[in-house]
């Protein structure tokens, strides 16, 4: 009785994932991803469930791993479960409880993604959550991006049930007779979300009983909006910026010239960290005297007489050098570093090289030693570590922090802890073109 | 006491008027408006002040008609007021009594700008009003372009009060002590707008006590993004639109390479009027057997082997020719017309000739009869008219109805309905760089 068509025409237009590929169901217990498990295994796919124990109310917790049990049992596939502390998790590291709890979570499904591949992990966010994030980011202030809503796939995520509603779940839910457990820890509710779920949606559903389609149709009308946006922008890009000296060059004059400016300029200096206000100011400093600057977290733009000057943010104690696009070899502190290319997807576990997706490359890359404010996210991990956080995990000493190399990308994001760890998002994968091979000596 | 110095940067920045112009405010005798003729006169500008009486409500609109009378000659301003048989005006047009209200209005305050020589109509929208249009486009259905809210300037209209909150209003009034009537007309509050404003937006400021500002902000990043897609789509048109014998052609293998290819074809063929339901029909038969044709209310779209032939709807009995851009005169039942061009910004009145903005026209024109359905916005007018109507107003026989020329832009639109009326959508205005002038024996 479940309208598996339209559940396998969604995966297929949205290419979440083909029949042979494994998938990790993420199932809380409630509604919502237990109705995902009869899905997934009325459509004959292969999949695992795992459940994540937030023991954020004891007994509760207890029931619903229980009950999630019993369902993978009954269902007769593979269960995963884990135990956080996520009170203390969220004291350690000064964030909220629904963040800790975030962070866990993906981390977990992650690393079990890994150790007993699968493919892919599944959530079981459907078309409210989507219109919900949507409302949220406008009343908190967003632009295009922020309309685009949730995205049926990102890396290794995906969003099977994004093609029906709450209402059409719960109606599942009933007709089909489907026992869930009233879900003790709902993670993705916050205050705010909850407003919006529960005050706002409802009066919009009075003026439009069909609001989640409508939703439906803006958010493609928005992210095709947004990918004409990328384009330009990326295109832009090539024409504006120029490489001289370990410096980005955009020529004042050609700045004048954009329109919209304000938009454009933003979206072209995004990359390298600076925030709308940031860029606002910029802007009205053009026609005044030169040698202004503007600062990011990891770069300045300085105001030239004909140029904007965009560099790398060095500090004085700081050890630095260069890597340009035909270097082969750089030296820094008693390290050398050498880099080769290969059209080869290809790259081995290991911590001596690093072995990263080419195209991903700004030019040109920095190599130095450890700031404060450095972060990364870890290979195998989804959320950002501070580095200090990550040489304490793994027992560096303070004294010798400062002679890590650090190879950070033209757009001040880290690409390898130089004989430790690479960053998730710089690995190869399977749509890599050619990589790019580090090693250090 | 009323903060003076915003209200003229908000001028000044936007554009909306020089100290020189006189203004007429549309002034109902509620809060927004009253507060937006004390800003006028502490301002020192040249204003009058207008106001409809609807007969909504026979004692409460001769109260409101009275106090704005008041206000106008306790300020020494010109008054003008006008009576509308509101209901019976909407049950004769088969329209909302809303609909009938806003078009009375906006047809009377045009009229009077033009007899009595005032260059803009100030309306008292405001920041909410604008945040709240956003949300029922977003309700109902919208892309990027629903997202740009109420615009300050457009055309002769401006919006001066875009720069407060609705609370910051009413706060104004309190403390400064303004008079005013509670609005028993209050045209723009309608079901659905009462909704969001009453029992939506009180939640989201709950979220974000700053979302009128944070609004502001995002409407400015849409409407840089809707000029990014506008800019897109116009270089886009000249590369892909061909013209050769009458028809448009846009070749098939060039519309398989736009990417995102919906939202870049719809935008394509709006000026034609097809709907985005048509347009994804038409993608979808892309592949299909040629021949296929698909219908706006002015246009074919025919899929042939290699091209999408676009070409205007032709009725049976309708005399019909094109003009191209180097036709000098063009023939048509016992008509000729003759057209000529200009770079001077110049016309004459009158309905022998019609003086029309040259940037606007789509070649190749058309000059053909009567066809039902037909509408226009009349010189002077902001709402369309049906042809139909226009005649019986005008007293044409029916008889004489189909020997009436009538000039049709490229994109279906009524340019001049031939020696009668010209559309105001073509009028020559001060930013006009090319006139063409039209002429009819």
């Amino acid at each position: 009785m479940l309208p598996i068509q339209n559940f396998k025409d969604f995966i297929n237009h949205n290419s979440l994932f083909a029949q042979s590929n494994k998938i990790l169901l993420a199932v809380s217990g409630g509604k919502d991803s237990v109705l995902m498990v009869h899905f997934f295994k009325l459509a004959g796919f292969d999949f695992g469930i795992a459940h994540c124990n937030f023991n954020l109310r004891a007994d509760e917790s207890q029931r619903d791993e229980n009950f999630v049990r019993m369902l993978a049992n009954s269902l007769e596939v593979p269960f995963y479960v884990t135990h956080f502390k996520t009170k203390s998790y969220a004291a350690i590291h000064k964030i909220s409880t629904q963040m800790a709890a975030r962070d866990l979570r993906y981390n977990w499904f992650e690393e079990i993604r890994q150790s007993e591949n699968y493919d892919f992990i599944a959530l079981a966010q459907h078309q409210d959550d989507a219109m919900e994030t949507i409302l949220l980011n406008l009343t908190r202030g967003t632009g295009i991006a922020g309309l685009h809503g949730i995205l049926p796939k990102r890396d290794k995520l995906i969003r099977p049930l994004l093609f029906l509603s709450r209402e059409q779940i719960n109606e599942l839910i009933v007709k089909n007779d489907i026992d869930f457990v009233e879900d003790s820890s709902n993670l993705s509710v916050d205050y705010a979300r909850n407003k919006i779920r529960l005050k706002v949606i409802p009066h919009l559903k009075e003026i439009n009983p069909n609001l989640e389609q409508t939703f439906e149709q803006n958010i493609q009308r928005f992210s095709e909006t947004e990918l004409v946006l990328q384009n330009v922008v990326s295109e832009l890009r090539g024409h504006l910026i120029t490489e001289k000296q370990n410096n980005l060059y955009l020529e004042v004059a050609k700045v004048k010239t954009l329109k919209p400016q304000r938009l454009l300029m933003f979206e072209l200096l995004r990359p390298y960290g600076f925030s709308e206000l940031v860029v606002i100011e910029l802007l009205q400093a053009l026609d005044k005297q030169s040698g202004t600057s503007f600062y990011s977290n990891s770069h300045r733009i300085t105001i030239d007489r004909k140029n904007l000057i965009l560099s790398p943010v060095v500090t004085e104690n700081q050890q630095l050098a260069f890597i340009h696009i035909n270097d082969q070899t750089v030296n820094i502190l008693q390290h050398k570093l050498s880099m080769s290319f290969t059209d080869e997807p290809y790259f081995e576990r290991g911590s001596e090289r690093a072995f990263v997706d080419a195209d991903k490359l700004i030019f040109p890359l920095v190599l130095r030693t450890w700031q404060s404010g450095d972060k990364f996210i870890p290979l195998g991990m989804k959320f950002f570590k501070k580095l200090s956080d990550f040489f304490i995990d793994n027992k560096i000493p303070l004294v010798e922090k400062g002679s890590v190399p650090i190879l950070i990308n033209g757009n001040g994001e880290v690409i390898w802890l130089g004989g430790m760890r690479q960053d998730e998002r710089y690995k190869v994968t399977p749509s890599t073109k050619k990589v790019a091979i580090f090693s250090l000596k």
